[in-house]
């Protein structure tokens, strides 16, 4: 028995990446994505609203995390700080499953205008969320946008170093001192 | 006589723009901007491959230019020097229908997911020339990710403020600002 089951939506996102990698895309259908994860087409509606969202639903969580992090945060925390806070609650949430199939999702995106555009608003979200999150603990626009910034970036190089990566360390591991590095270049500019 | 009388391309974004604020993105034809723009189905298609694509073209012409002025920026330049000499450059190819069409531009894109993933895709485009004609010059990754991003910061809410003014200055007197006070944020995180 397998030490590690995952859950039809977990299931569902992994057959899709699998067969967008295959067969590309365009070319794979909503029956397609089911059956090979083993479930009925409404069962893949109740987790998804197209085989598009499917892709990036997980970024809606990632952003819900890291506003969650920053909110509640210690008063006294600076801004970095708070957003250091978000990228340690987000890397909670991402486990062996986000890691396996990284590289395979960074492919089919690479090979779909369409899910780069979808890519690019959801990366966008990510920093927008974080710099609305440090403008309602009163941080100044400018500061909020450029710490949103920072966040958004520490977030794709940390996971795109934790997904290349074999250890069973966490995201965190990559995403904070990620964020040190930006901050250090940012102070030297 | 018209003092200022644009060209096919600029009546097509400008007829293009009108028809999204009136009737929405959706329901717009390719034929409809034609007709409104005075223009054939295929003078648009010389132009543009489709009514998305028309809305951002613009944005290839500006990563191209922001690009140019980085790479053409003194060797003794710092990183954010060239962004602004990139700034000052894209200011320059700024004129009054950017200005005049960009509140009705923003209305048509917040009215449509489509559009919003399109521009999140070039706006990250405009940060990531930025970004690699810095490393190009041999500045360091992270170093040239956040300037690019500062860069890409400044821009836009450079241009936000300069659209909504309705003076005769240019783009680069809100644009180079925003920079100085977006660096000045991110010394002080």
């Amino acid at each position: 028995m397998a030490r590690w089951e995952p859950g039809a939506r977990e299931r569902l996102v992994v057959a899709a990446v699998d067969l967008f990698t295959e067969q590309g895309y365009d070319d794979t259908t909503v029956a397609q994505i089911a059956e090979r994860a083993g479930v009925t087409k409404s069962t893949f509606f109740r987790h998804f609203p197209d085989k598009r969202e499917l892709l990036v639903a997980g970024q809606e969580t990632l952003s819900r995390l890291l506003a969650e992090g920053i909110a509640e945060s210690p008063a006294d925390a600076t801004p970095l700080q708070a957003v250091a806070e978000g990228l340690r609650r987000v890397s909670g949430a991402m486990g062996p499953v986000n890691r396996e199939i990284a590289p395979r999702l960074k492919a089919a995106v690479a090979a779909s205008v369409e899910l780069q555009e979808r890519a690019a608003l959801k990366a966008m979200s990510l920093a927008a969320a974080m710099t609305t999150a440090l403008i309602a603990r009163g941080v100044p626009d400018a500061t909020a946008a450029v710490a949103g910034e920072l966040g958004s970036l520490a977030f794709s190089r940390g996971f795109a170093a934790w997904s290349e990566g074999d250890r069973e360390d966490d995201l965190a591991d990559y995403a904070l001192p990620a964020l040190d590095e930006l901050l250090a270049a940012a102070a030297a500019l």
